[in-house]
């Protein structure tokens, strides 16, 4: 998953019937956390009530469609959790 | 999802069976929403009337073949929704 | 999906099951179609009688695989079309 | 899969349903067994007891829910391995 | 696909249940058929007896795992074909 924060919303009357009512975001990736060539901003699904401001989890490809148990969904990024938390400790393995 | 804009069509007469009646759209993701590595032209399959200069919200992966729910259809990319508005605000989180 | 030219075969007499009698492509993709960081040829296969120059269609990732009804098969990219023409207007968009 | 070291732990209380329970970790990709465009840090979920230091194998993608046979969990990376040895030898094949 | 060579094994003794008796490979992707972005190495599950030195065809992402029909196997890289031998022309395409 990517770490994100959420800068906007889209809109899009006229979209495919299963996503009627589903809220769009536009999300930033934290550099840090977000891979070299994902680091522009990407729309993606909320059900969990993220808004504008806050840092959120963001599973990208066809697992994001999981959120819904009732429809495929034909969308490829969701977010999935709203941060409360990072803890980063230098580790000492290989890296 | 990736925002951009169709730019234009492509045809193929011999195709795997399924796509038979398929439109095919060239879609050119806009700078601000495409991922450093995906700016370039691709092509995505559009079932809901999107043409040459409509702003789009385009599915990528696995997910887009979820538009058709008869057929696993061998498509990589879908136009979900036509944007009627982006409203992006400066976020006040970590980014 | 990205547009591409069929440029030579591959051969492997020791491979999966499930992959016995397909075809496999070596695909150059073309610049303008494809990503910045895809443009290096890959293998597809191919059940539409694709040869050495034609221009096709691609699909790429999990969806590939369903092009067969039949199995599941263990395949990242598939020829979907062989294309006959591609026609791009500038468009008025946002772009 | 990718190799890479667990170096923190981030916490989401609010977040899809499915996905109580979960321990999700900081990963950074070991830069050899990392793709040029992946070096950067991201989160996956952990089931096996991975924890800050160890060097794990990551599935990325759709089929890291596949660690779960109960739900179709929303997520795109999962340790699924911590690391023993590594033991490479210079191929005599064409590379 | 990616045509790459085996270079090495790991080993990880903790590692999720399903994945137990399957052998990892270290793979080098070559040049030439790997993405601009894939350069580096990664590792790849294989069933059809690939060794140290072996020039493979490896598929990547969801369809690694349908090398099972068994289980959903949490992997993103399958070996699923040792090359014989690879055939390229220039193409007289657009390319």
């Amino acid at each position: 998953m990517v770490v994100g924060t959420v800068v906007g919303n889209i809109w899009a009357t006229r979209k495919e019937d299963d996503l009627t009512g589903l809220k769009f975001l536009v999300i930033e990736p934290e550099p840090t956390y977000a891979e070299a060539s994902s680091r522009s901003r990407f729309i993606a699904v909320d059900r969990i009530g993220a808004g504008v401001g806050d840092q959120v989890m963001v599973t990208k490809g066809t697992s994001a469609s999981f959120i819904s148990t009732e429809f495929k969904l034909p969308i490829d990024a969701a977010v999935i959790g709203i941060v409360d938390s990072i803890e980063v400790e230098r580790g000492d393995g290989r890296v």
